[in-house]
């Protein structure tokens, strides 16, 4: 393998067999490629894309990289949902339990904070004693007892895509459709699928902000998901603003006990509900969406939901009275209210302005290293459409200094627009993507 | 400076200030850049190219990288002939003392063989003593007492290309016309020349061989090259076939010395008519062509010229007596004759597959640290178009056992094409480029 005519035939805009990506992968993962040609090659592979086998093939060879869970012989189906990453996002944590109580195993591996974005680890992390850092193998055996696992992916899961995804961040070949596919399929195929549901966000919030690479990446990943023998259903949802009012890790984890509780905003339950109907239908356990859709309103009513959270938190070795007590979650030193500086109607709340705000808070990380203070954040209760009097309380600052405190009312302040009009919204669900196509909801 | 913000721009099309040009040469020549980093942007710009003020900037800092000739005070014109390379190509050893003796000044740094190519400094180092590894001050000396010095670039002369001309070779980003423009040009424009004439190859035998980008390559490199304040021509000449009869370091040499007496092949001595015509009127010395033509043509005819040549070659410690006696010149142990395997027209005499065939004899590099037999090679007496008969003898081989015989056979084989009809061929000067604009002349 001459991995200069490699490189050159993809930059000429031709295609490389799939014993090349196999064998391609395979030596870089063993150190025999340097960096300075796969870099060379992934930005040629944004430039000219991958033709569908390519991609199926890169995704195969990442996936065959590592280990993964394994369920053979278990007939129970397992889905899981993945998320493109917003702010605010905490959909999988009342999603996962939720779904689990219907019958369907979720085995979900999840990533921390990326970029703007908060990430499901970090979150889970902020409840006392949680592990998240669970082997393959003890993942598998709570999954089959408890019918749920949260999991950050260890270190013998698609050790390719580690690399490849730490060699992409510094080298500019971050946003291409078909690596993003192919590395977040691989990892979601390492889960021992039988559906998947993604969430695919889209607006300024997201990491593709354009309508129509959004649903170019729902049907890139449909597709390869489906070469793989993974039937997968794709929702667009809106992240021009963030989802719920809270954004911060244990913020977030409070605003779900609440969403078990009966009290979660309602674009959150939303899209949770709309991800679980898929989840329910893909698994196979419902063919009706409103019947699903029932069950899964049913399994929040009367705390199923909420006590499978609490199990699957227990045998995490994280303590479950934060369902009765989230005052035993961290809790930020200061506290703010961020009042509307005049009259008018909310026109925007920025997401990205928002995440970063919770990263200058210290809830999330500019660097790989930085530890994650898991108490702060923002508490937004105004929503874009909502009128307030100058004044009028729309937010709450939680910090650990007053310099935190000062961070955040520059970033509301920057993130909160207010002014006369109406506000220009995404529908919170705009599409609905399968194999068979592009469906139009919003 | 970050690094990823920069592919980033370049990745999306834009473009990077001069300042950041500069910035990013001298961090990667000092070892701060990564050379995954450097990859993934060169590709971004094979990918998006190079602005003018970009590519300016890359050449004035990857000049400003190293050391250069310096003739500060000197009023003599000095002018180089750079060609991209050609099979039998060995114009420059002709040209350099020639243009010498008109009053021009020629600090000709030359390169080695490149892929199917041969170099101009391997076909030097074939004259017995004869010395190519000067410093820069020598150098100087040389060329203000002789008029002419022929050198390999030393180490001093823009490490930066030398660094980044290492890392495209193996990172599939060699042919892009702003990298190739900014390679060449740093070098010649560290000859400290007032004008500059290029040999813009195109045809099979090209490294660019598409006529469109071969003119788009010479207009770039005019362009820069005036930028940098030093006017320049190119003519366009057809690499469809090898350039005169002999291919291989020592043969090439003892074709030299047959068109110093008079003897040259008619399409070698055009070409390096014509360029040398453009080098004493970019000069300055001549203004009408017609002119300048007839003094060179003198310069060959009354033996200044190969004067000029022996007192390069004895200058640069090696053994003018070859111009007498080129049996003191490298030879090759075996001789065998290919002849026309039928009756019919030379309709090809194809030059990659005659340059790989010089390699596969050993008068060529498959790796940099080969060793260069200098004595072997072809002399391809038939000509695109010429009538053949069956057995007549077309070419001579020079090998140094069977083995190099019987694989230069092959390649002659598959180098030469006979058949009926005509060929067709490309104009052996078809284009002259200045700043002013494209003139066709074939």
């Amino acid at each position: 393998m001459v991995i200069p005519s490699l490189i050159e035939r993809k930059r000429d805009g031709g295609t490389l067999t799939p014993a090349e990506w196999r064998a391609l992968v395979e030596a870089y993962t063993a150190g025999n490629v340097p960096d300075y040609q796969m870099s060379a090659l992934l930005m040629a592979v944004v430039w000219r894309g991958l033709a569908a086998e390519e991609l199926a093939a890169l995704t195969d060879a990442m996936l065959e990289s590592g280990d993964r869970l394994r369920f053979e012989g278990w007939a129970t189906p397992r889905v899981d949902k993945h998320s493109t990453g917003g702010v605010g996002d905490k959909v999988s944590l009342i999603l996962a339990p939720l779904v689990a109580t219907c019958g369907v195993a979720v085995p979900m591996m999840s990533g921390r904070g990326l970029g703007h974005t908060g990430g499901t680890i970090d979150k889970l992390e902020s409840i006392p004693g949680f592990r998240t850092a669970l082997s393959l193998r003890e993942a598998e055996a709570l999954v089959r007892q408890n019918g749920v696992a949260m999991l950050s992916p260890s270190p013998e899961v698609t050790p390719a895509d580690r690399k490849l995804y730490a060699l992409r961040d510094v080298s500019g070949t971050v946003p291409a459709i078909p690596l993003i596919t192919a590395s977040i399929l691989s990892k979601k195929l390492a889960e021992g699928l039988t559906g998947l549901v993604l969430d695919v966000k889209t607006g300024s919030g997201a990491f593709i902000p354009e309508l129509n690479r959004s649903l170019e990446l729902a049907r890139t990943m449909i597709e390869t998901a489906h070469r793989h023998g993974v039937p997968t259903v794709a929702l667009v949802t809106a992240m021009d603003r963030p989802l719920g009012r809270a954004c911060g890790n244990a913020l977030e984890i409070e605003e779900c006990i609440n969403a078990f509780q009966g009290h979660g905003p309602a674009d959150l339950m939303e899209v949770t509900y709309a991800l679980g109907v898929e989840m329910l239908l893909v698994a196979g356990v419902e063919k009706d969406p409103a019947k699903a859709r029932h069950r899964l309103e049913k399994g929040m009513q009367d705390g199923s939901a909420a006590k499978k959270f609490a199990t699957m938190i227990e045998a995490q070795g994280g303590d479950p009275r934060i369902l009765e007590d989230p005052g035993l979650l961290p809790q930020a030193a200061m506290v703010e209210v961020w009042r509307a500086p005049k009259k008018g109607t909310v026109l925007q709340v920025e997401p990205k302005r928002v995440g970063y705000g919770v990263i200058e808070l210290g809830g999330g990380r500019s660097k790989v290293e930085d530890p994650v203070d898991p108490g702060v954040g923002f508490v937004i209760s105004a929503r874009p459409g909502d009128k307030a009097e100058a004044g009028e309380p729309l937010a709450s600052i939680f910090a650990k200094d007053q310099a935190g405190i000062e961070a955040g009312m520059r970033c509301l302040s920057e993130a909160i627009t207010i002014g006369s009009g109406k506000p220009i919204l995404l529908p919170l669900i705009s599409h609905r993507v399968t194999i068979a196509g592009v469906e139009e909801l919003g």
